[in-house]
C-alpha cells in the first residue's frame, strides 16, 4: 500500500510515521525545504513510541521518500492525505492537482476549519474527497473525525475506514457536515474560557494544566463526558443527573458569550506564563514526555480493553502471531520492548524476562489448544517453578525475540525452555519453566482434557530430536 | 485525626473514604436513612482501588462512625467537610451549626455554585471557612480546588493544605472567588456545547465519548491543555502557536453564545443514547470498570514520575518503608497487588513474583548503601541468576509482605532468599536470587565500594544465625 502525503508539518508527519510504521509506503511533497528534517523528527518520536504499543511486532517498515511534485507524489498511491495550511484557494488547487493525478486513490483532508462541501467546490470528481482530521500526535492518537459530504460516494467511506483501521487509526463519521467537526468544538469552547481564566488574572496556563491533569482529564481519558456524568447521576441515572445539573446553565458562570480580544498583550501574558511553566524544557523533550506518558497510559488501558486501550487491542489480533522458527523451536515472542518494563537502570526490569517467558509459555499452550475458551472451560497450566538465567542487558525499544522447546510433555507435567534473543541473534537469557495442569474448578493437578494431551505429546515428541540445551 | 463528614451522598461518601484509607477517623452526619449504606457501597469501591495506587502499605483504616447530629459529628474534628445539597440557606444554617460545635477545625465546603464570601455571609468565624472543592471519585482524583475568601485566614488555609497534602489530594489554590471556580468552568463550557450537538442531531453521546476519549482526552490527562498546544506550536513555541490559532476565535464554530434550552424531549433524548451507549451496565459496574481505568493510568502515569502520578510518589515518599522483622530477617515488601499485575485466570501474574523479589532486593540493597544515589555514581548490582518457587496463588488486591535474608554477601557476590506471604503468614512463593556487583561505566564486575562492602559483610554475619531456609 501507499500513502501520499502533501505538506509535511507536524500533522502531515503524523500521517506518514503512522503509515510507515504500518508497513506501507509514503511519497511527501512539500515546498518547505525543512521539511526533510521536520518529517525525520517526527518519525524519531514515532519510532521510539508506536511500537511500545504492541505486544507483537508490527508489519517492516515501508520505504519513506520525498517528491518533487505533487503529481510525482499521489501516483499509485491508495491514500492521499492533504495537510497544508488553512486557507481554501491553497487547498482547491492542492485538491485539482491530486486528483489530476492520483487515480482512484481516497483523498483525505486534515482540515479542522472546513467541511467537505467547500473543499469540493470545483473538483472534477467530488466523491472521494472526504475530511480526515486527525489529533496529534498522529502516530499515538487513534481518533480520526471522518467527514464525508452528500457528493462523497458511500463505498469511498467504506473503503477509507478500512484503510484507517489497517493502521490502528479510529474512523469516527461524522453525519452533520459542521463547522470544526465535534472535537474542536469542544476544545474551542474550553480554549475561549481559558483565555478569559488568563486574561482576568484567575488562574496562569500552569494552574488552569493542573485543574485538568489532576482532576477531569483523567475522567476523559477513559469513558469520555457522557459516560462519566451517568455514573455521577448515580443510581438515579442520567435523567437525575440532568435534572441535578441542568439548571446551573442558566446561571452566569462562563464568560462564553463574548470573544476576549486576542491582544498582543494577553498573548504575551500567555506566552510568557507558558515560558514560566514548561520553558525549561525543548519541545522535544515536551514531545518525548507526552508520548512516554501516552504510550504508558495506552498500555494501561490496553491491559484493561477500556478506551483506546480496546481499539489497540483489535489492532493487534489482526498482526501475525509467533510462528515456526528456523531451528525447529517454535517462535514465540517477537515484540518491542515497552516504556514500562523499564528499572532505574534504564534497562528491562528483571522481572519482566520472566513476563516474557510466561506469555512464551501461553504461545505454546495455545499452539497445542490450551488457550482462553480452554481457561474459560475450567483448565490451565500453573508455573510450578522458573529458573532464569540473565545473559544480556536489555533496553526500551529494544527488538527481542524468544525461541521455545519442550522439554518434557507427559501427563500433567510440562518442562519448557526459553532462549531469548535480541534481533541480531544473540542470547539474552534463558529460562527453564516447570508447569502443572490444573483443574480451575478443584484448584488440584490433573491430566489435561484428551486433544490437549495428544497435542502436547506429539509437540515434545518433535522436540525431542532437538539437542538438549545445555543449562 | 478525625474529619466530620456533613452529607454523605457520592461526594460525602469519597470524602469519607480518602480520609479513612488514610488512617483518619471519621465520623458522617446524614439525614438520609440510606446514607449509611450509600457510604458502605463509596467505601467498597475506594478499598477495591485506591491502596493499589501505591508499593507500600497506607496506616492502618480509621474508626467510621455514623452521628446523630451535626454537634456529635464535629466534635473534636481537625477537618469538617460540607457536602449538603447546593442551597445557600441550607449551607448557612449548616455552617453555623458546625461553628458552633468544632473548635478551631478547618471547614471546607464542596460546593461547586458558591463563593467563599457567600458561605462566610452571617458566620460566627469566617477566618475558617474556605471552599475545598473535590472530583469525583474523591477517593481516587487528586484535585481540590481551595479556594479562601479575603475573610479566610492565611494560616488556615496552610493548615488546609497541610492537612489535604497528607491524605494524598492536591490543594489548588484558586486566587480570585469567581463562581463554579476553575475547573467546572472548562466542563460547563464543554457541556453546553456538547448539548448543542445532541438537540442539533450532529452526534450522539457515545460520539462525543469518543470524540473525547480516543483524542484529546488522552492528552490532557497527562498534560492538560496549555503544555499540550506549547508543544502544537513546534519549535516556534506558544507565540507562534497563538499566532496561527488565535484567529479561529472569530470564526462562528461553537453555539456558546446561547444556552439550550434543557426541555423534556432534549433530557429524553440524552437518557436514551446514554442509555443505548452504557445501559447494559449498572453503575456499580461502571463506577469498577472507571476506578480500574483510574488505577491503572495513574500507576502508568506513577512510574514516569508524570502528571498525577507524580503527586502519588510524594505521597508514597511519606509511608514507611519495610523494616526489621521479627524472625531477625528483614521485612522488605508490605504492599497490595495491583490491577494491573492480572494474569488472564485471574490472580497475579507468574512474572510478578519475580518482581516483587526484584523490589525486595531493592530494598536490601538499600539498606547497605547501595541506593538510588550509589547507582547514579555508577554501580549497582545485577541480579545474574534467580529461581522462584510458587507455593499459591495470589489475588489482585491481596496484602502481601516479603521477608528477605542474606544466605551469601561477600566481595561482589550477594545470594539473598526471599519469602512472601500473605497477611496470615502463609507462604505463597519463595526466591533465591543470585546477584553480582557491577561497574556501570565498564559493565563489569567488581568488587563494592568500601562503606557498602562493609555494610554487606555485616548484614551477612548478622543473618548468618538465622536457620538456613530449606530449599
Amino acid at each position: 500500500m501507499k500513502a501520499a502525503i502533501i505538506g509535511g508539518g507536524v500533522i502531515g508527519g503524523g500521517w506518514a510515521a503512522r503509515f510507515l510504521l504500518n508497513g506501507w509506503d509514503v511519497a511527501v511533497f512539500d515546498l518547505d525545504p525543512e521539511a526533510e528534517r521536520k518529517i525525520a523528527a517526527v518519525l524519531d518520536n514515532a519510532r521510539a513510541s508506536l511500537p511500545q504499543l504492541y505486544e507483537r511486532s508490527l508489519p517492516a517498515e515501508g520505504a519513506l521518500s520525498f517528491a518533487g511534485s505533487v503529481a510525482e507524489a499521489v501516483t499509485g498511491a491508495d491514500w492521499v492525505q492533504e495537510s497544508v495550511p488553512e486557507r481554501l484557494d491553497l487547498k482547491h488547487g492542492v485538491l485539482a492537482d491530486i486528483q489530476a493525478h492520483s487515480g482512484d486513490a481516497i483523498i483525505g483532508s486534515s482540515t479542522s476549519g472546513f467541511t467537505p462541501s467547500q473543499l469540493q467546490e470545483g473538483a472534477a470528481d467530488p466523491s472521494r474527497i472526504m475530511v480526515a482530521h486527525p489529533f496529534n500526535p498522529v502516530y499515538l492518537l487513534p481518533l480520526i473525525e471522518l467527514v464525508p459530504s452528500p457528493k462523497t460516494a458511500g463505498a469511498a467511506v467504506m473503503r477509507a475506514k478500512t484503510m484507517l483501521q489497517s493502521v490502528g487509526l479510529y474512523p469516527l463519521e461524522v453525519r452533520a457536515e459542521i463547522d470544526a467537526h465535534i472535537a474542536d468544538r469542544l476544545l474551542e469552547a474550553v480554549w475561549r474560557e481559558a483565555l478569559w481564566l488568563i486574561k482576568d488574572d484567575i488562574a496562569t496556563t500552569q494552574e488552569i494544566d493542573d485543574a485538568i491533569r489532576y482532576g477531569f482529564g483523567l475522567r476523559w481519558a477513559q469513558m469520555g463526558l457522557f459516560e462519566t456524568y451517568r455514573i455521577a447521576g448515580g443510581e438515579a441515572g442520567m435523567r437525575h443527573f440532568i435534572a441535578q445539573f441542568g439548571p446551573c446553565l442558566s446561571w452566569p458562570w462562563t464568560k462564553l458569550m463574548d470573544v476576549p480580544e486576542l491582544t498582543d498583550a494577553l498573548a504575551q501574558k500567555i506566552a510568557d506564563q507558558s515560558d514560566a511553566q514548561s520553558g525549561h524544557l525543548s519541545i522535544r523533550e515536551l514531545e518525548r514526555l507526552r508520548d512516554g506518558n501516552l504510550v504508558a497510559m495506552l498500555r494501561a488501558l490496553k491491559a484493561r480493553g477500556a478506551g483506546a486501550g480496546a481499539l489497540i487491542r483489535d489492532h493487534e489480533d489482526g498482526q501475525p502471531l509467533a510462528r515456526p522458527s528456523s531451528g525447529g523451536m517454535i517462535q514465540t515472542v517477537d515484540r518491542v520492548v515497552p516504556t514500562d518494563w523499564a528499572d532505574y537502570n534504564g534497562h528491562m526490569n528483571e522481572s519482566r524476562y520472566g513476563q516474557v517467558f510466561s506469555d512464551a509459555a501461553d504461545v505454546v499452550l495455545a499452539s497445542i489448544g490450551a488457550d482462553e475458551d480452554y481457561v474459560a472451560a475450567g483448565f490451565s497450566f500453573f508455573t510450578v517453578d522458573i529458573h532464569i538465567q540473565f545473559k544480556q542487558e536489555t533496553k526500551v525499544g529494544q527488538h527481542i525475540r524468544v525461541d521455545s522447546q519442550v522439554l518434557e510433555g507427559q501427563g500433567k507435567k510440562l518442562r519448557l525452555f526459553h532462549r531469548m534473543m535480541d534481533a541480531d541473534g544473540t542470547i539474552l537469557a534463558t529460562g527453564v519453566q516447570f508447569l502443572v495442569h490444573v483443574s480451575l474448578t478443584t484448584r488440584r493437578s490433573c491430566a489435561p482434557d484428551g486433544d490437549v494431551a495428544v497435542r502436547l505429546e506429539a509437540l515434545a515428541q518433535a522436540h525431542a530430536s532437538l539437542s538438549n540445551p545445555a543449562l
